[in-house]
């Protein structure tokens, strides 16, 4: 065997253990009984040990080193392959194990003190933990840049935007910043100009959404003998790529909500899905980032699914399953509810419009906290000061200010913006495949997404992590991702 | 950390990882998609093979011998697990890795031959696989023999029954063979003399019957915080102790089985959830063996829900399940239903009676067949004549003779001697329980499981592997397996 071989066969167990924790990871979520957490820690705990331990053993130095020199022998995707083993073992192998270890611990109990300081909007008393916890991420950011040879908070980045940049995504946030509040204000004046939309009357029984959730699912592709649908607290796609399992949660007063979740999380399951089948259990086989991941969930939700010729097919299921009848069924109604804009306190209640403000108030905040610009009990004010500014609201509370989300609780810093990459990146896919394929809008008012969905099998979810994500979005669209597509769509959308 | 604890500690991650593969287990079984069966294929070799190797470790044999000097430091339930450690670890490393390879292979092969086989009832077709498989077999069995120092067909015996031993196993079955087949013929006479029992007319709804078997199983004493009841081809007992899975399947024409099954592995659950909490993952915490476990479904199924106390309190919640009304809904009739003897052909479907008969046929079978006294083409015919001489019927076929089980064509050789080991073991158990808790039968006919499953917590479940088969049963009913007790369960219950 070759070292690029022996390295090959040693990611394939360590993928096949990860695949593992995933589906204990969907089990705890939908049907693990409360008793069996404790337990379930310790499996998912010994994974991650385990697979730690494999990416970490002493000889992988060696391996490399020489799978390195074999490099003239190896085709393409194998060479794509071992740059993704190496970015991966160079995140593991980057922190010593005092420090991993801190971390855990100082997540553990940030997280727990965010529990209870979220519901009594109390920053004071998750501060300390948070503290420590920032700082013990700004030793990892400084390590990990020093084995990645980028800035620190580049470092974080690329733990969920593979090879991304603060100083290009600052670029094409200020791009945003500058646009949005006004267009905003435009938009709201429009909706403000017409009668507001009616919502449907409920109750809506959970059986009828579900199975109108599962017709749409399958008209979008998925695939039930490859895939599940279950409830959970929170929507997410998880499970393996043959395996492929979303969930959603019902609210029997409102069916849109639920279902937009659906449509979301089956944009995720077919990037999934789609993934190279011949690469599986491979680093060059995986989703790109998380920023492409979103952008195919927010493609199928945003751009296609909130879109009014998906809205025209599905009103009438709609109708059908709930016995709906009147002009808040009818699907220009349904098309104007599902696409209401608002100047809101909470991120994941935002529309398209306010949502990148969020992010990118997130993402300033995050970079001079990590850089030490930003004194952390000074972030409460910041946050509002920041709100004031892109949004135009002010939140009464921490509760509904810096408290909201838990990613930095948790230990998630240099996530966030990859939601709105994902949002941008959405859009020029969209626009590059009707360009390619005209006869998209009208197959999608037809609910056959297959035109979209084979230029997406080829262009974005059979590429795998072989091109960087700017390759991949150049060759799927013609340009790296531009900001002007974006604001197109919005402009399209909510001024036309 | 001393030797011992290093054990521990490497124990407990390996245990974990096979609690990961036992969720996995549970969900091939019951929700995973048909096309997932590859990926988790992948997952579970994954676990089986890192597992292996941290068990067939080069510093295992160091640590072992060092931990042994330490012995005098160790408490009796520590000395115990290290005892269960170098158990495991020795049946781990007995066999070369070629010898493991090519058994994984034979058994694979074997397999998929007997499922074409057995429904064309065709022994020729699988008998080139299953001599393959049985020499390979036969060799493990030597090797495992010399590590273990025991005889070849004691070693395999010993991956199920820890300590078993075929040479006394013998004598009880002999013992049993001698007495079961003039006992049947007197139980027919008697069931002849009197008519049949009535079936409970249906359909019987499976939301019904479910709620049903959950109210019965939270009497027994299952915690739904700890567990769950699903849905799979086969009943089984999966998951781990804190969060114990079981499923059954339903029959809308026939609730009893369904529900009867239910009991059974209710009976599993009890034990795994009963386990000595302060040794999880760690082998002497886990459960002592295949006859011990297979005693505790068959006490909670037939010791203590086939009998009449049970039935009486189950019928009338029956009755109100099903809006069931009429003599075939008596306790008196379904008591009988429950108790039907007869001469069958399929070991799955027999009595109480009958069904150590079967046993005693494989256990005898595959005795010889490991000894090489019995060619492996003679076995149709000697299953035919041994139907014959225990049971008095003779197999039209191999689909109902020799092809039946799995176990064999699967590579589970020394198995079958444990589910008639464990309801001799049941009867002694309950028999014990009863005596010490005269209060038992009362109780039970009160649906209230409390007194009898106190017992088994304090005198089985909690010892774990504590202790041997022969001494935990000797400390909770003052001897060792003595087949008199079932003899006189069986009198008890079909002749009085």
């Amino acid at each position: 065997m070759t070292a690029y071989q022996t390295l090959e066969t040693r990611f394939r167990r360590l993928y096949a253990l990860r695949q593992a924790a995933g589906v204990l990871h969907w089990d705890m979520a939908t049907v693990m009984p409360d008793g069996g957490a404790e337990a379930r820690g310790e499996q998912l705990a010994a994974l991650d040990v385990t697979g730690h331990e494999m990416l970490a053993a002493p000889e992988m130095a060696e391996l490399f080193a020489a799978a390195d020199e074999e490099r003239i022998n190896l085709d393409t995707w194998q060479a794509a392959n071992l740059r993704e083993m190496a970015r991966e073992w160079r995140h593991a192998t980057a922190l010593e194990a005092d420090l991993v270890e801190a971390l855990a611990r100082a997540t553990n109990r940030c997280e727990m003190a965010w529990r209870e300081a979220r519901p009594e909007s109390d920053f004071a008393r998750v501060l300390p933990e948070l503290r420590s916890l920032l700082d013990l991420v700004r030793q990892a950011a400084e390590a990990k840049a020093e084995a990645l040879g980028c800035a620190p908070y580049d470092a974080l980045l690329d733990q969920y935007e593979p090879g991304g940049s603060a100083e290009q995504i600052e670029g094409v946030f200020d791009e945003l910043a500058t646009f949005l509040p006004g267009f905003l204000q435009h938009v709201l004046d429009r909706q403000g100009g017409a009668p507001a939309p009616e919502r449907p009357a409920g109750p809506f029984p959970v059986a009828a959404q579900e199975a109108l959730a599962r017709k749409l699912m399958a008209a979008i592709g998925f695939d039930f003998a490859h895939g599940r649908l279950d409830v959970s607290l929170h929507p997410f796609c998880g499970g393996v790529p043959d395996d492929v399992r979303i969930t959603t949660r019902y609210d029997e007063a409102d069916f849109m909500s639920s279902l937009l979740a659906v449509l979301h999380e089956t944009g995720h399951a077919l990037y999934e899905r789609g993934l190279p089948p011949q690469w599986r259990l491979q680093p060059v086989g995986e989703a790109r980032g998380m920023s492409v991941h979103e952008s195919q969930s927010l493609l199928v939700e945003m751009q296609a699914c909130r879109g009014p010729e998906f809205l025209a097919f599905m009103a009438p299921l709609a109708r059908e399953a709930f016995g709906g009848a009147g002009p808040a069924w009818a699907a220009e109604n349904l098309t104007r509810l599902a696409n209401r804009v608002e100047r809101g306190l909470i991120r994941v209640d935002a529309d398209e419009v306010t949502y990148p403000l969020h992010v990118i108030l997130r993402f300033r905040l995050e970079r001079a906290l990590i850089a030490g610009d930003l004194p952390l009990e000074d972030l409460p004010g910041a946050w509002n000061d920041a709100m004031k500014t892109l949004l135009g609201v002010t939140p009464p509370d921490d509760r509904l200010g810096c408290l909201q989300d838990i990613h930095w609780y948790s230990g998630a810093w240099g996530y966030f913006p990859t939601y709105t990459l994902g949002a941008m990146t959405a859009a020029q896919l969209f626009a590059a495949a009707k360009k390619d394929r005209p006869e998209i809008p009208e197959a999608i008012a037809r609910g056959d997404f297959a035109p979209l969905m084979g230029w997406q099998r080829e262009k974005v979810h059979g590429q795998g992590s072989s091109l960087s994500t700017d390759e991949l979005l150049t060759r799927a669209t013609g340009s790296p991702l531009d900001p002007g597509v974006f604001k197109a769509h919005l402009k399209a959308r909510y001024l036309s």
